[in-house]
């Protein structure tokens, strides 16, 4: 688990098909340049043959710059026809928070922002509400409200991109966004666009989970972190958890209890996914913990 | 929590139309017979104007025996309109367990019954396969192999059904028994057949759940024990958990770390049950743990 | 799980000595005056010979006021010795929460606050350090900022004890305050002075628990609520939890880690003791979930 | 996670003092050899300046045997100054299991061992007590009777060791076994001696953690397996888990709930340690799981 408050480190990220001798090239490539290896996990799915790794590397001990291992790597990656990417970790994502009305995702996360437990930038919040606004505000962030009705639905997705984009978003996070998302927008940010259902998925797909849960009597509530793509609930898991609920609760008891799975869902979810710990493959994520 | 080890007591268990007065009547009763309370929980569900409660009564303190109780107990109940029963500690209940190929549950159970972790008799097994036969003998358990084709069907359940009356069974439990249960046969059982699932329901319904859970990609799988209805996987659940896993999980990983969260909650389950724990109403169970 | 939002109650919280007839009593009050629970418990210490009980009686249904329940009920206390209490859901209890460097617990106590999640007032906030005023005063909180050194130690409590009784405090919560209370204070408020411990009492008590998990190679990190005695972390422990760590943990891990711990069984904790369902007697606690 | 049934594999296990070109090294003589990799992961403890890893080869993709493979490595072994070992899958391991009167962890022990989920042979259990005997020789395993008594110690842990001796045991499980083990075993067994303590050390060492756990108070109650060293119950923890209690348990309800973490406990760190997943330096277990 990496400290954001470490030193400067550089995470080399990697998927490719299976062969004999990648970590044999990725780690003759960092050793050639005296890279040493802070943390380092690689997954080979052999049914499906892919390969998968993620090394972060002491950027100190590197006697090269970051944009010079992007050109040299190319050919080891050109070799094995990788998909990869390497960040260091003093370059922040952006990310921008969608909220509706209720608080609770949007205020853990802008906490946890705060006290630098996430490594980002948030630019700004769009919500369709005006209640969460002197919350965001108190923290710094431009706070921006895009009404959405049935009517405008189309402008106000218009609007919302157009934030969106002038705030060069790396990654958008539906903090409990209670809208569904224009396919457009699911795809310009494959991979980047980070919902918390409240639900243990598949388990009560679309609305009023709590309800669902609660008319069926199950003993544990739970919530998912996915990204979004076009199908609703149907996007590649990032992680999951659940609590001990029973016959007494009430479904308002449900909601309550839930909002803290919620939460803790989604913040660890959004932090893998900004220390890129996560390899989306078809409808799965690889998370390297 | 109960102890099997401990003093005898009565347990009293009650459910009927929420009123004012109840407990006190109930309380009133017992203490009228010197009766002193070792546990006694009870709920009202108030959206369905419901009460249930179950009283724990240390037996040597009451100046009755319980069939005086029953009989004059009925009193109370009639005012009330209750659904009630009172049982003796010692009074053990017949289960018969049915298995399939699959050791785990079964082997589980029968430990936890031969070290008194299980208030109950175990008149015998049955199962559609040969390979247990030898742990269930060991255990001191006749063992009858009942073999399950898609043309005996009808007899093979004929010939269970008479093997499940001539022990006299209360409580029938599907330790990964692998065959459908006829209509006749779950109506028969109502409140008293219980299955273990494998799979944290509604999620996974059906066949294969681990093979499902694989390719959703989910990060926590579960198992679920529910009493058995004619609705394959809908009847009312008694107890649920899940444990952790992560994309280096094979199918058969699933499937080998599952086995140990079916055992734990089937068990957990029939212990709620054999304790008089679980009150079932319409599709949900009140679980006093 | 009661409901903060729900319909008004009274909470009638009980212990004495066990005996017979105390639950008919006491219900055969409530049932005399109309009432009708909500929930009830009740539990027996056999060993301990101590009987402890909780009801919540819905408040409408009561043909007599609060006051009037106070008086008269006083006869079916006195016959049972009992150490009683009956609280109107709507009393809200004045909480002070005192902090120090730390964020993380007093982030969360204020939001849960702020969303109407903990049924209580927070008449201020004191601090020996600045840094968290703005966080307090945002809350519309006052914020109080009483420096402790080691010279002027007894002055800052007696000024620290001043702000508690000006604000007419019931509870006092220690949101992570780094200094060790006084033997008055914690005599003073004794079952009302709630501490998060940053381990899983009883492992390492006293200063740097993190250190000293990091130090054994535990695989498990947790934190403890208790009520403050005089004897450091050895209070009565209300709640406990855990999360799992392993060999990859820096110790700055453990402390990030932990911190949500910390606060989510803190809060937990609070939440018991507001909703009057925590009974102290000894060294234990009796916890109504 | 690995699983027993799965083809043959070689399983390479290093530690080493940190330096650059470890993993290159490494990989490029797998790579050499045609060596696909299963599994592999590395950790660097950078404040001890020690470098682990775990290798998990496909034994049909190398071009070499294993012999080849242990006598051709050594001169990377040697140019890191490495402590290391090859193991194949299908070189079980043998483990002697040593219990007293208690049954819930060897029962587990020798269940998971008959259904093929611990990858070892176990040539013989040992008790001091005869109440074991009929389980144990049901699964086809020895049961020897060593009895100890104040007395008889020297004798009996002479005789002990000569059982253990004869059976060529790699490895030996103390299945709650109550006898404190003599230095010279320990010492001789240096990490291959494990043991299951009955509670979440390093709280309540010694005698009658139970016990300790009731009078505390505790809200959770655990089990911790470590290797046994000279000092009792400080040895290095190879993994722990809790599970959750309440005011309502009796000492004989912990006793009774602790048994099942107890055996899952124990039961994973031995299949960690059969995998090879285990690593030991100084007083701490690095655990690849």
């Amino acid at each position: 688990m990496s400290d954001t408050e470490q030193a400067k480190t550089y995470c080399l990220v990697i998927s490719c098909p299976d062969a004999v001798g990648i970590v044999a090239e990725v780690s003759k490539f960092v050793a050639e340049h005296d890279g040493s290896f802070v943390e380092s996990n690689h997954y080979t799915d052999v049914q499906g043959a892919w390969f998968y790794m993620r090394n972060v590397i002491n950027a100190d001990s590197l006697s090269i710059s970051i944009e010079e291992f992007r050109e040299q790597f190319q050919a080891v990656a050109d070799k094995f026809e990788m998909i990869w990417t390497v960040r260091a970790s003093n370059e922040k994502q952006k990310v921008v928070l969608l909220a509706s009305h209720a608080s609770h995702c949007l205020a853990d996360l802008l906490y946890r922002w705060h006290s630098n437990e996430l490594n980002c930038d948030i630019p700004c919040v769009v919500s369709n509400h005006e209640n969460l606004r002197s919350m965001v505000e108190w923290h710094g962030i431009p706070f921006h409200h895009v009404p959405v009705t049935k009517e405008n639905k189309p402008e106000a997705f218009k609007q919302m991109n157009e934030i969106i984009e002038r705030h060069n978003a790396d990654t958008v996070v539906l903090a409990r966004y209670m809208q569904i998302i224009p396919p457009e927008l699911c795809q310009k940010f494959a991979g980047r666009l980070i919902n918390i259902h409240h639900s243990f998925l598949p388990s009560f797909i679309g609305a009023n989970p709590y309800q669902k849960a609660y008319e069926r009597g199950v003993k544990l509530i739970g919530a998912t972190s996915h990204y979004v793509t076009e199908d609703l609930d149907e996007g590649p898991i990032i992680e999951q958890d659940v609590i001990r609920v029973n016959h007494s609760c009430s479904k308002e008891d449900l909601v309550r209890m839930g909002k803290d799975v919620e939460s803790a869902v989604l913040s660890r979810a959004l932090r893998y996914h900004l220390d890129d710990r996560v390899i989306v493959r078809g409808n799965k994520c690889v998370v390297f913990q």
